[in-house]
């Protein structure tokens, strides 16, 4: 399994290739054992990534775009809301399928008459004009630009960030328009950082894309960009008016995008709740053929679990940074190899 | 008079060019009386600044460093305190003479043992050599770096503001450092918003050299850089741990820069304080002659209307508006002409 996530990354060893159960000899691995009725699903291993942002492939991730989401994205259900508790920053989370399809729950989010979507060239072309329909959709007082930076990590810099700027400036944006995030946590992150510092800060909703946004960067405020000599060293704390999770949007996930947000998923049962972890264990199956009942329930208990460490510790003085669990292993694994 | 200013200008006019009198035909101005004994400081008009930033030129000013304040600067006195109230991230302003020589007073905002100073070419040579010793004198486990930046607010920018952040990032600084302005309002501006944004958020506090840094830009929180397509456009609100005032570093503040921010002590007079405003029509022969316990009481009384301003209304949502009465008249200006 390859990955660009920068925390945990799952793998699981398949039948086809028994040689990839063989354990890294260089990285101190953590393995975890879940008993699954699928015998393809023995094994859970959490391997380490390097400070380079290199993962060691443990094996290829069977993952597949189940029916049953197809089937089921046509529903209009009541979402699930998971609130995080930050005083007068409180914000809901709405998890659930065909969400997008519901543009009462994010019209009544959107402050003012301007609202600029930031996405990218991987996501536009996929979600941007449903967005577009949900905030516009019986409501013709709202105006929507949009901005389509590059897809990737190495775009989340100043000089990527500037054409969010440059486009709400010219859009003639006053303070009281919204920023829209769509897409996974590269667009989360310098959304919200754009968000926080246009106008000493506007509006800002998230429509999180990947499981890794839906259960991590979408939750906490944590915003920012990456300098050339570190990740992530300039930014801001800024809570979102809402985050929208629909969980439809999944079944454009690459595989091993979906890989690296169950390990997060993981991660929350891991480190804080045995009871979720159990679940997942029951669960796994379902979650890898990305069911979206299993998935909605799996990305609200792993909100929750966040929602819960970020009301005790917004600013990560402490609690938090045990949430910082790949980056505390990416320490380890640089030490032991220096 | 010139000035650079961009809010209020304050314009004497003097014996010896009466002619400047008049009043410029195209231009709204507002003109206030002054019961002065000095027969020189008979009138003092509020001209409009242009949004091109042209200031109409009224008179010459007629300010001197007075010799009382080479006499007065040696003493130690305890400074005037005003306490800025919003909860949490309330913080006390420090005013007097002689400050920069009380080494405790900066020193108990200190946080960690890493700080790094910015400032600006002009400024630098005069005052950084000054502020180091206050920050390190008695205390060895502290170490000070500084970033000298270009002087001017045309350098303020995003390209000036990363210079802070690779040396922030090149000295390995982390979130328990101090990041301390020293310089006038572009500088307070520029590395409050690198303070508010360097790792989401380090500490912060303000050394303003200017009156008008010292009694507008210091107090509030507003930080922030220009776009090329607007000034303030990009920036965040952010506190600081404190603000301290030398008023001896009013001795080698050029003339245009002391009117203009004389005449931002006048506004608050003007828009919310008829005793204060008295008072400056006993004292602006003092206040043009730098006198420094006038010049201390202006700084706390235009502090205190600010901070209380700001206590009701940090994030600008109403009452705050009222102090942008330079870009008012600016506005207004700006659509006669057109």
């Amino acid at each position: 399994m390859t990955s660009t996530a920068n925390t945990i990354s799952l793998s699981l060893p398949t039948t086809h290739n028994p040689s990839s159960l063989s354990k890294p000899k260089s990285l101190p691995d953590f393995y975890l054992r879940f008993r699954n009725q699928n015998p393809k699903l023995t094994r859970v291993g959490i391997s380490v990534t390097s400070p380079n942002n290199r993962i060691r492939t443990l094996s290829t991730i069977r993952a597949s775009t189940a029916s049953v989401m197809e089937a089921s994205s046509k529903e209009k259900a009541l979402p699930t809301i998971v609130e995080v508790d930050l005083g007068n920053r409180s914000y809901p989370i709405y998890i659930g399928s065909g969400l997008l399809d519901q543009p009462e729950l994010l019209q009544r989010h959107v402050h003012g008459k301007r609202v600029l979507v930031v996405t990218n060239s991987t996501v536009a072309p996929l979600y941007l004009d449903k967005v577009v329909d949900a905030l516009t959709r019986g409501n013709p007082n709202v105006s929507v630009d949009s901005v389509i930076l590059p897809d990737g990590e190495k775009y989340k810099n100043m000089e990527t960030l500037m054409k969010v700027f440059d486009k709400a400036i010219e859009s003639r944006l006053d303070r009281r328009c919204t920023f829209v995030a769509l897409g996974g946590g590269v667009i989360g992150d310098m959304c919200g950082f754009a968000a926080a510092s246009f106008l000493r800060g506007v509006n800002f909703i998230q429509i999180p894309t990947t499981v890794m946004a839906q259960v991590d960067s979408s939750v906490g405020g944590k915003t920012g960009i990456n300098h050339p000599l570190g990740k992530n060293l300039i930014g801001a704390f800024y809570q979102p008016q809402c985050v929208l999770i629909d969980t439809d949007t999944l079944n454009t996930l690459p595989d091993r995008e979906l890989a690296s947000g169950l390990a997060e998923v993981i991660k929350y049962g891991l480190i804080r709740d045995a009871v979720f972890f159990e679940w997942q264990e029951k669960n796994m199956a379902a979650l890898m053929a990305r069911d979206p009942s299993a998935m909605a329930y799996a990305i609200k208990r792993s909100c929750e679990n966040k929602a819960e460490v970020v009301s005790l510790d917004e600013k990560e003085s402490g609690l938090r940074a045990t949430l910082n669990l790949g980056h505390t292993f990416g320490h380890v694994s640089s030490r032991l190899r220096n």
